[in-house]
């Protein structure tokens, strides 16, 4: 294939290490099996290597001990597990930061309709398009949270949310409080050891570097979530009931070795690096994401959406092209360029409206990873030029 | 590692076709991206092999033009979002087969304990361990079906239940019916086309032969499933409510495109036998299967679980050794003799009290596959007469 300029790694990372290709197909020709549910060498090689990942997942977010790793086959089915477990008889008042993922919004819309509780947005400050934490901690005293769910960096504009100081300000109310790591976990340096965050989202094709059909979250509260799937454990097989004990009721059916496994070669690359500096991928990224910005500041006719604290940000740049809807730029891009980017709404239901994206049917987005270089983004940099230039 | 004599392919199949490894390989280094995301060409690439599955599933089923291909990411969430998505407020009365598995089962079980509606087990012939059609139309006419379940095979017996007959006489009553095609898809032949079955479940890791993360149901049905599970579709993403139109809806987040080209591989190859003999797979597998009997019938102490007529059965041979509890009898085909097989109840609730094997813990179950030979039906067969020889 043409070498193409890839810039959607908000959407997937990509490409990975070599190291997860490897051990997927290794994973895939020596062991893909059905994990522990059956005792034989082969299927205790694959729970091994699952058990392991929890492992590292637990070492990357300092779990270890106070919490569990739940795996879903994804992000979303993690936020559809999560909010299909909340008891919502119980539950009034939901706050959302307004920079959510429809993972999240279509997923609590399932329940609202059905049990009509309240959604509000977090305070957003329209100019800096960052959280406004001092009306938050206003908006909480004037109507108490139940549940608080926030991406920790959107997926439009690359802003970093201060996830933990909010969660604690909605601990002050004993609210449950989700955050969606899918853009995060692997890149966003987070403790949840002390932290008043129940349930952190991951997703493992993104930020994490592994494979598609592997995500989950981080079970840390007493909360018990309700089964919403339900499907054969390998365990009590003859009990209707999911099991109560632990978290294995919140993963029916057959474990995706094969995606585990690359998770675990991408976590293990990883750590070598994160145990020497937390920030070692942030870094990288914000050096790449700020010299794209600076270049493309430079393009007249070109509008970028940006939180106003350029350390609150990574990864995503989000813009338009004066005279062009998203998707022509995008059209473009691809036809002319090679260049991969986004557009559209990128899932994200709430966040245009502040942007005034919506005359431009959404936004261009050119998301950087790992592996972008600068030659790359001169690249996109020269083809937006071009375009804005007309 | 060492040569493992592998029985337990009912689980998973294994090892699979070598082109399965290379398209996945092939995947992941080449368009494992968000596949109709974006409008760039490694998108559409994915994009095209996610299109050309479906019609490949469409192809084995003879459903081109009268039903779609939803993928889920297990067999399990696709029997969840079917049961999740039922409007039970109006149904009273579901039967399932005594041949289910958990998948089913429990997935049924959570929205009875909501709704409260009642489940009636398809009525057996205990003798041949068989269903008894002439009873169930009986059944059908006394208490008039709103849903009816059912395995295509029983993954404990391998029995080949009759759900095209099944299916029709639900029909009469205008019964949705659901079958779980988990254990058949790709191994016994199915022709959607003219059948009164609604939804057809398949698993891509089992009797497909490929990839953990694939699985999905034939939508053959006009009955409009709500959505029990939401997130992003990459379309109308200012909308909260899942889209409508077709069946996108029920595919929320990122396509497993790399789960998706190894399917794709195994179908590719697959077809290439069944469009010569839709029985080709079946023949071979009733082949080593009937031998395997065979040979096992032959050891004094082995009691044997099948149905009575071997022209319903396929691939799943359990049974028990007097004297020794079923898990015993793994423990030690596993260490003393490096043969693989599943023991205990399987995820199948309901079976087990009619076999006659909750004092053995379960059964020993040997499950053959595409690549299983004679030579290692035989060392497992010695191992058992050891055994059973003590």
């Amino acid at each position: 294939m043409e070498k193409v300029y890839y810039f959607d790694n908000a959407a997937t990372t990509f490409p990975k290490h070599e190291n997860v290709y490897k051990a997927m197909d290794e994973a895939n020709r020596d062991y893909a099996v059905n994990a522990g549910r059956g005792a034989y060498a082969l299927a205790r090689k694959a729970s091994e290597v699952i058990s392991e990942t929890r492992q590292q997942i637990m070492e990357l977010t300092e779990t270890e001990n106070v919490a569990e790793v739940v795996f879903t086959a994804s992000a979303t089915l993690a936020c559809n597990e999560i909010f299909g477990g909340i008891d919502w008889k119980k539950k009034r008042t939901v706050y959302v930061s307004p920079f959510e993922h429809n993972a999240t919004m279509r997923s609590l819309f399932l329940y609202q309709k059905r049990y009509g509780f309240l959604i509000t947005e977090l305070a957003l400050d329209e100019k800096g398009m960052e959280l406004d934490q001092e009306k938050i901690r206003f908006q909480f005293m004037r109507e108490k949270p139940d549940l608080v769910v926030m991406s920790h960096v959107s997926n439009v504009t690359g802003y970093i949310l201060p996830v933990e100081e909010i969660a604690a300000s909605a601990k002050e109310y004993e609210a449950i409080v989700v955050v969606d790591g899918a853009q995060a976990l692997g890149l966003v340096p987070i403790s949840l050891k002390n932290s008043p965050i129940d349930f952190y989202v991951f997703a493992g094709h993104k930020t994490l570097y592994g494979p598609f059909g592997i995500g989950g979250f981080i079970y840390h509260s007493k909360y018990r979530l309700k089964h919403m799937i339900a499907g054969g454990t390998g365990s009590d097989s003859l009990n209707l009931e999911m099991p109560e004990e632990g978290t294995v009721g919140y993963e029916p059916g057959s474990p995706n070795i094969v995606a585990i496994a690359g998770l675990h070669a991408s976590l293990e690359e990883r750590m070598t690096y994160l145990k020497e500096n937390a920030d070692y991928f942030l870094d990288r990224e914000k050096e790449m994401t700020e010299y794209l910005i600076r270049q493309l500041k430079k393009i007249f006719g070109v509008t970028l959406y940006l939180p106003e604290h350029l350390e609150n940000h990574a990864g995503i740049v989000s813009f338009n092209v004066e005279g062009y809807q998203a998707g022509e730029v995008g059209m473009i891009l691809d036809q002319d360029y090679h260049v991969a980017v986004r557009t559209g709404y990128q899932c994200a239901p709430l966040i245009h409206k502040y942007l005034g994206s919506v005359s431009y049917l959404g936004v261009v987005r050119a998301s950087v990873g790992r592996f972008t270089t600068k030659e790359e983004i001169d690249v996109l940099v020269d083809a937006v030029r071009e375009i804005a230039e007309g």
